[in-house]
Order: structure tokens, then sequence, then C-alpha cells
């Protein structure tokens, strides 16, 4: 895995999954990089927090604006196990973040599956890194769920 | 002004959105009322958080399922002073608000712009209420940000 590629850095959002499915939380991870630093890291923690708006992308682009002083993404990447939802691909928009890149689809509850042109129309869009990974993470959730139910 | 009326707080609203007004911030308010109790106010605080995650209405729910313990904000009614963007109206279908009640249309950023069907299906929608005051509140600062620029 080459340090800097898109491998890497969904390998440390899929790490910030981990924490969620420790947690009981949906395993979705997400990092903020900017200028090959990572300025934030964040997993979902709906549960955790009472809050429906706590997914990992919401967390990051929060830290990362935070961190930045600023409310723009700009010059950023973000990185997310899994394609985000209505409200988090809403958030990202605001944030006009330059580059997003996601794992696994999600055709339930991505945004893809509005048609909407939701995303900053200067947003680059990378998808189906480490996919299959970031997809298991989900499957071994929900199927752990199920059993237990 | 009938107490417990959709005017009533959406009158509340106004007022957190004059907060906004007064702390330079796109003027939105909202509240967040549960059996007749106001459990949630929050004004928009992008400008002052260096967030765009923090509209009035994203606060308001976390706000409120806070206040309530669970991640839902179901038998909750949600006034805000303008129709919510595509982030708060995602936001609002993951809390599975009963009822969503703004004042003055977004024709540029209003999640119903897109199209999509957003919000969760159960939610109740009135719009409308106060538009007038809610929209002017918007004019007003809006133009003074022209004036200065």
């Amino acid at each position: 895995m080459t340090p800097g590629s898109d491998e890497y850095y969904m390998k440390m959002a899929l790490t910030e999954a981990e924490k969620a499915a420790g947690r009981d939380e949906v395993p979705v991870g997400a990092v903020v990089v900017a200028a090959g630093t990572v300025i934030a890291r964040a997993h979902n923690l709906t549960e955790t927090l009472n809050d429906p708006t706590a997914h990992a992308e919401m967390q990051a682009i929060t830290a990362a604006t935070s961190y930045l002083g600023g409310k723009y993404l700009t010059g950023c990447t973000l990185y997310v196990t899994v394609e985000p939802c209505v409200m988090c691909a809403g958030a990202l928009a605001w944030s006009q973040v330059t580059t997003l890149v996601w794992g696994a689809p999600d055709p339930k509850k991505g945004f893809t599956t509005t048609g909407a042109d939701i995303l900053h129309p200067k947003t680059e869009v990378r998808t189906g890194v480490m996919a299959e990974e970031c997809s298991a993470i989900m499957k071994k959730f929900f199927r752990k769920k199920r059993d237990n139910s």
C-alpha cells in the first residue's frame, strides 16, 4: 500500500469504522486529508450520542473546518468507507470539498439513489476504493445484529 | 396569536433568527416542540463556529434528541423560519420528525428544488407560516451585506 494513495487513507477510514463497530455503531469511518496531512478522523456515533446527525462524515467535516479555521474544505479530500447519505452529501456540498472518495456503495441510503445533483459542482468523486473491505465490515455488523435479535 | 399555534412557535423561531442576525449569521432560527413544550431552540452559527453543518435545524435536532435521550423526533414538530436545505432535510429524515413547519421558501437552496423525496415518508409538512416575516429578515440581512460590500 503506497503511502498517500487512496487505499492508504481509506485504510485509516476503515480503522475508524472498526472503532464504530466496537461501540456497536453502524461501522462507517471517515478521514479528511489536506496537503498530505490527515486533519480529521471520525466514526459514526449516532447511538452513543443519541444524535441522528452524528455520522462519520458530519463529524469529520466539523473537525476539519474547525482545524482549518474556516467553513470550507477546498483543497481537501474526504475519505469515507460507505457512500454518503443525503444529509452528509448536503453537508459536503456546503463545505465545497475538493475531492470525495468512498469505498462501498449504499444502494439503500446513498445520496446517488435520489438522482439529484447534491454535491458541489466542482467536487471530484472517486468510488470503489477498498469497496470489498468497506462492505464486509458493514455486512458483518448487520449479520451479527440479525443473529442477536 | 394563539399560544400553541404554528404562529406562536414560528415567532420563537424568528426570535432565534434575530439572534443569528445579531451575530452576522444568515438569519435562520428553529425550535422543536414536543407535547406543547419547547425542547430545543437554535439559530444558524456557521460563521461563528466555522462549521458548514451548524445550521439552525441541525443544532435543534441535536439538542432535541439529546434532551429526549434517543435519536428520533417522533411526536415532535420542528419549526424553522426558512425551508430546509438538502443537508437539513436529510437530517430530519433520519430523525423521523413527525411534523415539519417552515416559514419562507428557499428557491435556491431549499431541498424541494431537488425534486427528490428526501423527508421521511411519514413526516407531515406545513409551509408558509409567517412567511413574510421569515423572508423579510433574510432580505434585510442580504441587502445589508450587499450595501457593505
